[in-house]
């Protein structure tokens, strides 16, 4: 069992992270956005997506699997939760700090850890959450409890969605969405890519998650990043940069809240048991 | 006449511009590269486009023209042509000085600066020079020099190129560009560049001098930067996001040195008066 259990419960320092309207758009750019959103890529009167959560607390989390004792290669992104207090600004030094809330064993399937990440402004004021499962494939079967059962979140069988939005993306997408921060190799090397059993580098999870955060606020924020509340979503299937993205949101009986579903052109679900709360 | 003619011959402190990998792939992708130029856009063994020398450069200019009291509204940029010395390091610190060598009045066309601008590393060592033609519209008149004239340079006529390459950009390829340094509002607002005479907003006349420069290095330099001594243009016509540039080149008589021309879909020249010498 490779995880340091120790590390249950106990909140790193926090890591500053300093950023500025540059970073901001260069992030937009990375995640679809272009000149048809202007606002989200010129400075001017300068609009931050709310996805954007994920990028300050990269430095954080890479301290956090390192003192786990984490085995970097047979980890999985599982899912990926933002919790927005408040709009993102469009620069300034935040601060980050991540808690290892629990491990669970999943035996064979390896150990799931659930991450909580807190990124604060200058004045302490919590500007958003990050929730962060993972799963590490070669740290299971270590006695450990097996975890609650997570409900699933599927859409309405047989409705139409009540938004659906189609975007491309480029050959070059990864390579431009990890100038952003996330410069693991299985998104540009080919070679890399191949010892990890892909034909090809694939686009990174937390950017297909972008690209349906920036559907979510075109479509049901409507361009305002500051009615979103929450976005959360579970990495179900790859993506190849160039794929479509079509993701789309059916609205539940509970105010506020829809179910979202990400798949690209064949129906394969990229983004699954997803669903946001928008304000 | 708007020109502060006691500048002519005096060189501009040296500026100094720290960049990385992540400034160099940035540059590329703005450029046009991808993943397809892998060892442009990848921080592992990674190459720097000869034509990411107009970077550093970026700063001393500014200084440069505020000093000169140019009218920045009233300014085209003319031509520009980089003499590479050695190849350009993909990280580090660099520092850059600049020079008005001179500044001809052509009446009522406005008056012309000629600029030298030099680059060099930590030790000193000259890296690459810039030479940029600026025209100010609103400052001629001024009962100065005509200047000489210079010699057109054109492709053989009736005569294939030795290379064609034609390159796609992107509708967003300016909103990426910029993120490089050159923020005018022109490459990306619409009223603005609506006020400055455009349907909408142009591509800097720099990226498509990368886009020219991209070819030369994938076309007659067996993609080796280093192969490239220099490459100087006229700017002729603009570029709106979205449209294709065919770069071609012709060998001459003269042993490495090749007429370019950059043109459009519809043939329309975009750079003319071009040539590249290679090594």
């Amino acid at each position: 069992m490779g995880i340091n259990l120790d590390m249950i419960g106990k909140k790193t320092e926090a890591v500053p992270f300093t950023y500025n309207e540059d970073t901001v758009i260069l992030y937009a750019l990375g995640i679809g956005a272009g000149v048809d959103e202007l606002d989200f890529v010129y400075e001017k009167n300068l609009k931050v997506f709310p996805t954007f959560a994920v990028i300050p607390f990269m430095p954080a989390f890479m301290t956090s699997m390192q003192k786990a004792e984490i085995n970097l290669f047979a980890l999985l992104h599982g899912e990926q939760k933002i919790i927005l207090h408040q709009p993102i600004p469009a620069r300034g030094t935040v601060y980050t700090a991540s808690v290892i809330d629990s491990v669970y064993d999943k035996g064979d399937k390896g150990a799931v850890l659930n991450i909580t990440i807190e990124t604060r402004d200058e004045q302490g004021s919590l500007l958003f959450e990050n929730k962060t499962v993972l799963v590490d494939r070669s740290a299971g079967n270590f006695g450990g409890e097996r975890g609650p059962k997570t409900e699933p979140i599927n859409p309405p069988e047989g409705k139409e969605p009540d938004f659906r939005a189609e975007y491309a993306t480029s050959k070059d997408q990864a390579a431009l969405y990890r100038l952003s921060g996330d410069k693991n190799p299985l998104h540009i090397e080919p070679e890399f890519a191949k010892k990890a059993g892909f034909d090809r580098p694939i686009l990174h999870g937390l950017c297909s998650f972008g690209f349906a955060g920036r559907a979510i606020v075109h479509n049901l924020c409507g361009n305002d990043p500051a009615h979103l509340k929450s976005f959360g979503a579970r990495f179900m299937n790859v993506v190849y940069p160039g794929e479509e993205l079509i993701t789309e949101g059916w609205k539940t009986e509970q105010e506020g809240r829809y179910i979202i579903r990400t798949t690209n052109r064949e129906g394969r679900v990229i983004l699954g048991n997803a669903e946001a709360e928008i304000a």
